[in-house]
């Protein structure tokens, strides 16, 4: 995909004329932006019917900082086994809330600029396309209407930045549930990250609801999170909708905020033009807040297609 | 492609054997030289015809300076959008230069090491093969025996190396047309970059002609670049051939010198055996000198071959 | 491949709390283990029928210490051209023993961990993986139930890490002949590296002896290195066993001990389930000692496929 993205009082990192690079200065608002994404994949299978997989992506993103291209990156590699309903992942995964129904919800502009989740300030697990990823492993099991996901991420941490120090785990684990009845879905999850050393633990609680009725879908949204800075804890919530607008047109709306202090709020709206083979137009128009901060007007068009 | 590669007085940057590295010291001249190249592109066509394109390329190179190989890098990423005789590029892309008819001419040896434009000094927009490029866009139009090009490359620059310093643009843009009559291409460009904070732009003009008569091909070259070094600004000319001796053999030859007191002077010689099924063999010997410097003799002999 | 490894007593390097990062610290012993391997690979053949072939390798692996993932890693390149018997490798290559026949013989693991070579410390040239290799050249020639093969690698190395400093050159090489009669083959290598600047060479010399008897694989070693550690030097000896139980699991086990007071020691059992399609289970269990240090329990389990 590629575009033009602007946001308002952009900044970023630059070369200074006098050698060396300055952070933080005034950038060009309005920026071409893209993204190049490849997984490469492989798959083999036994005589019993098991698959097995493996994936590496391959994705290039512009510096949305200073509006300057970026190499292509490789992933941390991703490792499926596939029989029935039941999938079990390991390596560079994603976990149970990146694999919720309806969490991403519809999210307008063509970076999904905007949504419903704006206000979650809890890391959980997912796959990492330019970047190594945790070591983790992450089961799924689908029966009839119901699914349930459940990942664990093993993680050692040291007291101090010396060798030998002592260490102490901080893993991080999430399950979650899901039901499926007529055109509705809704999905349950619960996660934890342990901090070593006697740190508070950080939680997240997340509750989504979909529904489809003809040519509107409509998500909604309710968490509760808990981390350590105590003015980003609390409730977030937010919707979303799409609504398709003769054949091949969909708008999206989105719509996130939270109780914290700090918690961040979103909306905006978008669009999709399918082109046909693969291709299509997309664009939105959204505002960022962080608490009391200033809004940032975002906006981005251009075109998406697969290969 | 790979062989063996011969230059003057090689230097590089090796081991030490009390650790750490040293730089500027002496190596083999002789060194085996290597490239593979592969372009990962991906393709999509809308209902309407219209084509769009991505392109990452992966690429190793050995290391020139101490003979060692190097790993595969990928570049950033370009996109494209065609219709008919109009092309759209964006990302890690060639500008007009990078793209104009004869430009780079007959280049002989396996490393394309001799050029006729050896005496130029301005640094033009152009796909970076193991690097993230420029962000830039690039249009090309063609009509009939006419060709249009323009680059445009966003470019902003700190006025010092601390955070939050004072920004300025240094943008730099291309143009060129090409027209091609019979047997003749005769293609003119013009491009600058602009010096943010106040800097003189530096500019290049560049005039080529090329012309194939039967087993010949030639091209002449003529260009003014203006940059910020005064001992390198001036008048640029050279020319190259190429023959085909017989079905499978072409001999090559270029030549190019410059006005200006320290101008890169190149000239040499080179053939390509076609070997059959995409592989040919590929030889140069050349001469190199900056200015009053010390002639240096390159020669390079090795495999070609397409996959 | 991927599954699960346990190391008695496994250290490794990971972030503190307050910042940084530790090495050298107590983590989990049992991780998720897991290897992508991809072999880029582009192949062209003259009129004449030589073939040139072109590999680069994409490869993730954990990391091994602190159990988390890796990015996947792009290597540097090989190039080879093969005529009927006569085999020419150029750039990131392995030399005479890493391709030299029962060299590995069988080992046993998932992650092939344990080997009847475990007390050589001579440091051969072998095709990185991971990194750029050497830019080196080997020679391979079949004739009947002969073949013979060689290496060289060119290398420069400073006398003091400042630039301009005095170079001289560590070339390595090696030379190694098989012969098969029957079900038996001998396999005879010898290396060398050149220390710069006077130093002492270091060598060494493989014997090894394979041989097939319907299920049963035997193999047995023999070597000697000369380093320059004395505590390394000397005799280094092993055996490795196959047996196929039934027509779809092998049994696996390999020992490998040294004459010299630090050499490396062990010994261990494996085993291999195929599944079909490519798919295989491994697992593996063993022992590893060097002089006299701790032993250091090492074992795993995990599917093994390809794609």
């Amino acid at each position: 995909r590629f575009g033009i993205g602007y946001l308002e009082d952009r900044t970023g990192t630059v070369d200074s004329i006098d050698g060396g690079t300055a952070s933080g200065v005034d950038t060009d608002n309005t920026i071409l932006i893209s993204r190049f994404r490849l997984n490469i994949d492989g798959t083999a299978e036994t005589d019993g019917g098991v698959e097995f997989s493996a994936r590496v992506r391959l994705q290039a993103d512009e510096n949305a900082g200073n509006g300057e291209a970026g190499t292509a990156q490789l992933s941390g590699a991703r490792f499926s086994a596939i029989y029935g309903g039941l999938r079990v992942d390991a390596g560079n995964v994603s976990g149970a809330f990146d694999n919720l129904a309806n969490y991403y919800g519809n999210e307008p502009g063509l970076e999904f600029f905007i949504g419903q989740y704006a206000a979650v300030d809890y890391s959980f697990l997912a796959f990492s396309s330019t970047g190594a990823g945790s070591n983790a492993v992450f089961f799924q099991y689908a029966v009839g209407d119901f699914a349930f996901g459940a990942s664990y991420d093993q993680a050692t941490f040291a007291e101090t930045a010396t060798a030998g120090a002592d260490t102490d785990s901080g893993d991080r684990w999430d399950i979650s549930a899901t039901y499926t009845f007529g055109n509705v879905t809704a999905a349950l999850a619960y996660g934890q990250t342990d901090r070593p050393f006697g740190g508070e633990k950080d939680t997240l609680t997340v509750l989504t609801l979909g529904a489809d009725f003809g040519d509107f879908n409509g998500t909604l949204f309710v968490a509760d999170d808990d981390v350590a800075a105590d003015n980003l804890n609390g409730t977030a919530y937010g919707f979303s909708l799409a609504y398709n607008l003769g054949a091949a047109t969909t708008l999206t709306a989105a719509y996130g905020d939270g109780s914290a202090d700090d918690d961040t709020q979103q909306y905006g709206i978008g669009f999709i033009h399918d082109l046909g083979g693969g291709v299509s137009l997309k664009g939105g128009l959204g505002n960022t807040k962080a608490g009391d901060g200033d809004s940032r007007v975002r906006a981005d068009f251009g075109v998406n297609f697969n290969f």
